[in-house]
């Protein structure tokens, strides 16, 4: 049952006079039912909410912390079909998609679980007194991460579970120990709202707090500004367009009194090195893979492929036949929403009229139907370092083959690329070694270096990066998946001479919690010895 | 000897016709001899060295960087007694001071190399494949800190080695892997340039590429935004006013067509929280130990103690008045320069004509000796909330005392607070438990929380937050002293399946430089195991 409120806390309030509809690609209409934009009345109690929350739970233990996260994956199982349903219809995303996706994004709330039950991820230093050390002592200094205060979440289209109201973004934010508020995205309201009230279920039967998590529905940019510059906003993670995440960015950096630290990811379109000997003798199976990961999702992924480099030769045109050929077979796929599906259309029209671009293969427009249809161009080198315009992102199952006259030429290709959230490499080990000064370059250029496969796919584990230099992300030093998404959430704070009885447990001399510290540069599971 | 160069990688070039003089506020003139200003032209000759120097110096090992980072050690002691007699002159610091100074710059530089020798700093974490995991096989993920490329360092007056030329974040970005432009400061150009070479002589002897570190000489703001802007700089760090970081921040983030970090800290007035039983029992001491955190160096640290908060009482008035004996005794001392002494007056003689605020010592302007002579204020709670102002840093000896009616006064006057690099806690073990929830809202807005100590002060070690939600710092996530500050200067980047061979040396499964690894979520020095 979809209500169409906003949930400010606990509470569900709708007194705004603003309504919202929720459009659905599959049915090509609007979705029965409204959603209340929010009044500033309504976010502002959400702020004053989240604030009071959290002087409540961030005392909270990392058990009790771990038990809510938990809980919140139980309430997502036990929405049950209504769920899948109910994306399914706003999304277009097809059935498997989801039902995977939302095994991930429970995947991803225990992931977190266990990373605060291990503890280790406070990063502890502990660097303990010298009284007697000439020509000064040294006093007692302990630091540790703490939770920065409410963070507001901004969700993407494409991944209405794991990306939104209930992702990364808030699953890391809490798990810091942040209330979060969540701007429900306008393309899967219902879904925003299932998923809202899991988490506030959660948060009951776990003991959490009023106010702990709120997400609020508005369309009216003014609106969204206000909550951006709201004083008791102490961070924001963000997934989205190149467009709102820097207009969020400038505003949280230079228009609010206090500026804060916006994690945006927002474009990316994850170049390709295809090296001679491999095309050579895998160019077969390297077109089909690629050809796969471009359609994948009808190319609706941050990660999707949509550079490929290469030098000139025969295998290289007998390559591109073979990806050209498979992109052009592949049936026109729903896309996410009309903005989405009339952004993919309009982009790519204007990529294939840039001089220098020749089109291989561009399925009809079927925008109509809201579908996504493949499209396959190709330029040369220097037409790609002469304009900036080739590396527009086009979100959709496109993909541009830039041909490069050799390996001196592919180096200043790639040069002159813009940060990227990916980057792959399909080499045999003689090619790597060859182009190894080509490879540094794209290096320079991304979070992620991966080999022999394709972007698509992020595996939600604590080696993962997945962010990059910008425009990729607003911060190159962080990532929005994997474990260490925590820690943009969360600042050090070092103790200097506290007394024994006030420290909290991740910096007593007595190590209760087991966890790896770094005690005078040494790290280690002891107590600190007397 | 001083030649008033700008140094552009190895080649001292000095071609603009804007010269410079060195103004000793010990002589009270400027020193012989001039400097002349870079030209757009040698500022783009260092920008473009740099980016060509990281190619080289980002590959270079960590015993290789250890030993650079010692040699500028020992470049900087064989400058012997002309550095320290420059410096005195240039900053009318003490001898005692500068040696001790001395010392734990080249101390710092020693820690970094230490830390790289150590290896463990660049976060190792490895996720091994498995390929059988259903329904999706994972793949072999490793990550690492790597370099980001060259750093735009802004040293600080008040510190001419440690927070200057070859100071705090000229030795961690180094150390991180990346060359370093330095803005000369103009309040120690002659010093700066003797750092310089010290640091120009490491590298040649070091086997260190053109280009790893160059410093310009500038006062154009036109000039230095340009500099902010260079496409080639990847980071800025930054000590000094308010103004011109909040103003680097402001371009760096939004004006640069790809923003970039800057790490700036700023502004800072250190509450100190002085509790009733500690008053009643040893408040006499306490006033001495706070008088002399207020005078030393002339109150001219970023830590300085420029507000005291306590609850009325007679042992209040009583710390007050020996508070105010102290610093009316205090000899008026030499200032940093002509801008830090006039800024000091202008800013105390605002502070001292806000609604509110008593004047108890208010030791005679000695401007024209640039001399700083010592100033008490006080002021009410109320005054406090209500006026911004009276959060105003005053750089140099000056300390305004807030009284407070209760508890409950004293903890709305800690809410309004603004972001501090540290707030100090002196009381009694049952004053830390009576005022816990006073002290958690301090603990919220510090870097570092200190206890019955002064806060002027700052560690060199592995525990040190030196930074602080803004406007201490630009980003309250790092710290500009002690080992995390290399971290400012790195970024994660992940590769998969990244064949065994091509993997740098901290991934490699054999775990040869011994570091501490995370596998598979558990940390480890083991090798991966097969």
């Amino acid at each position: 049952m979809i209500n169409g409120y906003n949930l400010i806390g606990f509470e569900e309030r709708s007194e705004g006079d603003i309504k919202l509809k929720a459009f659905s690609p599959v049915v090509k209409d609007d979705l029965p039912g409204e959603f209340t934009a929010a009044t500033l009345s309504e976010i502002s109690s959400a702020t004053m909410k989240a604030t009071r929350a959290f002087a409540v739970y961030s005392k909270k233990t990392a058990e009790e912390k771990a038990v809510f996260l938990e809980a919140i994956g139980e309430e997502i199982l036990a929405l049950g079909d209504e769920l899948i349903q109910r994306a399914m219809l706003e999304s277009g995303l097809p059935e498997a998609r989801l039902t995977g996706e939302r095994g991930r994004t429970i995947g991803q709330l225990k992931m977190f679980a266990d990373l605060l039950r291990e503890g280790s991820w406070v990063e502890a230093v502990i660097d303990t007194a010298l009284p007697d050390r000439k020509p000064f002592p040294r006093a007692d200094l302990r630091k540790m991460l703490v939770p920065i205060g409410p963070v507001l979440v901004f969700g993407a289209s494409n991944f209405p579970f794991a990306f939104s109201t209930a992702g990364g973004d808030t699953a890391s934010a809490l798990a810091a120990g942040n209330p979060v508020i969540v701007k429900a995205h306008e393309g899967h309201l219902g879904t925003n709202e299932l998923m809202g009230n899991a988490i506030k279920h959660a948060a009951k039967k776990t003991g959490m707090p009023d106010g702990i998590f709120s997400f609020v529905i508005s369309s009216d940019v003014d609106t969204i500004q206000r909550l951006v510059k709201d004083e008791a906003i102490k961070a924001i993670g963000f997934t989205g367009s190149y467009k709102a995440g820097t207009a969020i960015f400038k505003i949280a950096t230079t228009e609010r009194k206090i500026p804060i630290p916006v994690f945006a990811e927002m474009s990316s379109i994850n170049p390709v090195l295809v090296l001679p000997k491999k095309l050579e003798t895998e160019g077969t199976s390297v077109a089909t893979n690629l050809a796969g990961s471009i359609v994948l999702g009808t190319g609706q992924f941050c990660t999707n492929p949509g550079l490929i480099f290469l030098l000139e030769s025969d295998a290289a045109e007998n390559f591109i036949g073979l990806l050209a050929g498979s992109l052009a077979n592949a049936a026109p796929a729903p896309m996410l929403n009309k903005a989405v599906c009339s952004n993919y259309y309009n982009s790519r029209e204007i990529l294939q009229q840039q001089n220098g671009v020749r089109i291989l293969v561009s399925v009809d427009n079927s925008s109509k139907d809201y579908k996504g249809s493949a499209v396959l161009l190709e330029t040369d080198a220097l037409s790609f370092i002469k304009n900036e315009n080739l590396q527009a992102e086009v979100f959709g199952p496109s993909s541009l083959v830039v041909k490069c006259k050799d390996k001196n030429q592919l180096r200043q290709a790639l040069e002159v690329l813009h940060g990227q959230l990916t980057g792959t490499v399909i080499g045999l080990n003689e090619d790597i070694a060859a182009f190894s000064n080509c490879i540094e370059v794209l290096h320079s250029k991304v979070g992620r270096l991966l080999y022999n496969g394709v972007p698509t796919g992020v595996e939600v584990c604590h080696a993962m990066v997945h962010g990059g230099p910008f425009p990729a992300t607003t911060n190159a030093g962080s990532t929005s998946v994997g474990a260490d998404a925590i820690k943009r959430f969360a600042r050090p704070v070092c103790l200097q001479d506290c007394p024994p009885e006030f420290l909290p447990a991740a910096l007593k001399d007595d190590n209760d919690l087991k966890i790896m510290r770094k005690i005078n540069g040494l790290y280690t599971r002891d107590s600190v010895s007397s």
